[in-house]
């Protein structure tokens, strides 16, 4: 092995370096205020669990994105976590006992085996909020809410929200009476919007004309909020058990038009975004020229189950790292005061108050190791007439 | 499988719940912020990395504490972090340019496939400092009196530190000629402090008199500065190769003392922690009631070699979880308003205006879902004669 395959990280795997990490580090402080300020209590979840409690019921994609481990002590397999909402639902289910509404919020690493999208990180940074035991509407205008404050907090320029439902996908299933595989097969073709290839399948396995119609106008029913009601004509006659979600978007999508007038909301009846385990309201959060979502969420209302204690459940995550390649930050650090090497009394009670002050100070521990241009300083602590004073370096 | 099995979290794994969890957020804060007031610089290394550059030459200890699982894209074996000093070493020697002094920062989980010791948590949040480049003492006394600053900063009560120096064992191993296995097994009962094992092995092993009786002495070369002095009488003659070990410990001493006058220094001529990577000064900090180290560090000045740049290095990282269960911080988490329902923009505005001002407002999401206990609540905004107040809530 030479030097060079030691300094490679793994694809997909990064490390943050000084100017960025600050960056990154602010973001995760404003995003965690303000989750705090909206009455959302701060979780540190463990980063690997049992994979019974990380995964059960939760489906295959998370499953293949979850590293494996298994636990010496126990000789039971751990999962790296892919995702920090399943971890609380489990501390909804069981650490916490609130009889009614339970808001948390996190943040931290998560762990992919491969990247979500070709130029996903593995490891990317999440902060998020999950408000558990409130099934109406106004819990996910809540947190749809707070997820166009997390943008403006983070200085997100547009304000693009993709929203959907996957009530009516479902509903639509249930009136086609669409076996489990074939239900697989469709929700597969819809995720992958293949236009020509729904219409195939269409034609080989619905009976029924009109579903048929139904079908093949999904992916195109997409757009402002007027799809809505385009939605609503198309669904009513076949589908009236799709009406309610269509309600419920309209209703959301009424409130955050008055809330937050600079949004962009679009909707997309065919998302079908974390199907596997969400159960109503989904939305996903996108930036020009940034090919990933920056945040996901929807409502989960089952997860809890697997845990003996079923509760209502919406949240979102947003991805810092994405998050801070789009925000206003500043992306540089603050220079600072670069002190002689200090042996007296004098020297490092100067050095300390300084540092008590805000300021950053940067000590001199030998001429031989001192780059200056390498410390960001701009000014200096200097000795003169037995006083120290801080004074501008000069160019 | 039960319910109750899913709730289980492996044995030393923990999840922290809101009030801990955000002194410990504090904390990592607090600490991050005196680090940066003091030159260093965050950094973001990644949770996982390939098993090379993770764990090469750094011995079987950290090996065996490292979770491994195989990366699908590269086939390749890739380690858990079970400790962050080797990342920081890395980027120090790869991804920085810099030729002088780099002083570096971070905080985050490391995984440990094992309890360090018996209570020890698996997943301690560890925040840390690494100065690279500067080979004298004075960078030992940098981070000395860092660790002592990060204490003071968590309201830790009594400052205790451990000192040795791994120096004296190496000149005493190297003086005595013994071979890799005599070395190893006298590390071991050296570390376990087994002073009559020790006896029986010197019988043993060591035919020259004077060697033996101050193997025999090590052990109880332990206490206050006067030590230091006890140990160069007994090694001068024999071992002079660590009288130079014996001489960074007096003059850090000495300057510590007078900056920290608080602080106990305990010397431990015998201490080997983290033998295996460490080349110098090392160091712990301890707390009356609690068992473990708070804190670890030391001089590790060859670690960079394997990625082609050995540099001159120091450093230490702190357990938060540690830090918060002994520091004076709250514990309680600030009450908040409680908002009713809000459906029109006035009663939208009025949260929104004491979110700005700081203030924790929870908002009721329905009636059904409110219980005005779980919410941490001391104020309540009501809507009287077409304006919302904020009032107290009467108990």
């Amino acid at each position: 092995m030479t030097y060079a395959d030691r300094w490679l990280l793994p694809d997909g795997i990064a490390e943050i370096l000084p100017a960025q990490a600050e960056d990154i580090e602010q973001l995760r402080r404003d995003m965690l205020n303000l989750y705090h300020r909206w009455g959302y209590d701060l979780v540190i979840p463990p980063v690997l669990e049992f994979t019974d409690s990380l995964l059960t019921g939760l489906g295959q994609d998370l499953d293949l994105l979850t590293f494996k481990v298994t636990d010496q002590l126990s000789g039971r397999s751990m999962g790296l976590r892919a995702d920090i909402t399943p971890q609380t639902a489990r501390m909804d289910a069981h650490s916490f006992k609130r009889e009614g509404v339970n808001r948390l919020c996190y943040a931290g690493h998560v762990v992919h085996t491969r990247p979500k999208s070709p130029l996903a990180t593995r490891t990317p940074i999440q902060a998020g909020v999950e408000l558990f035991g409130e099934a109406s509407l106004t819990a996910d205008i809540e947190v749809v809410s707070l997820l166009l404050e997390s943008l403006q907090t983070a200085g997100v320029e547009q304000l693009n929200i993709d929203l959907g439902h996957v009530g009516i996908y479902r509903a639509l299933a249930a009136a086609t009476q669409l076996d489990d595989q074939q239900e697989m097969a469709l929700f597969t073709l819809l995720q992958q919007k293949a236009v020509s290839d729904i219409n195939v399948w269409v034609a080989e396995q619905i009976a029924q004309p009109n579903i048929a119609k139904l079908i093949r106008a999904l992916p195109a029913l997409c757009g402002g909020v007027e799809v809505l009601e385009q939605a609503r004509t198309l669904l009513s006659e076949y589908v009236p058990d799709a009406l309610q979600a269509i309600d419920e978007l309209q209703q959301l999508a009424a409130v955050i038009a008055e809330r937050y007038p600079a949004a962009n909301l679009y909707f997309d009846i065919s998302e079908l975004r974390g199907y596997h385990y969400h159960t109503g309201v989904v939305f996903a959060a996108f930036a020009p020229g940034y090919g990933q979502a920056i945040a996901n969420g929807g409502r989960y209302d089952h997860i809890g189950e697997v845990f003996g204690r079923a509760r209502p459940a919406t949240g979102f995550a947003v991805d810092l790292g994405a998050l801070n390649s789009l925000g206003s930050t500043v992306g540089l650090l603050e220079p600072g005061i670069l002190a002689p090497e200090v042996s007296d009394a004098l020297g490092w009670n100067a050095v300390q108050q300084l540092r008590q002050q805000g300021e950053r100070v940067v000590c001199t521990l030998s001429e031989s190791s001192l780059v200056r241009e390498e410390l960001n300083c701009d000014r200096e602590l200097v000795l003169e007439s037995g006083q120290y004073l801080v004074k501008p370096i000069s160019k």
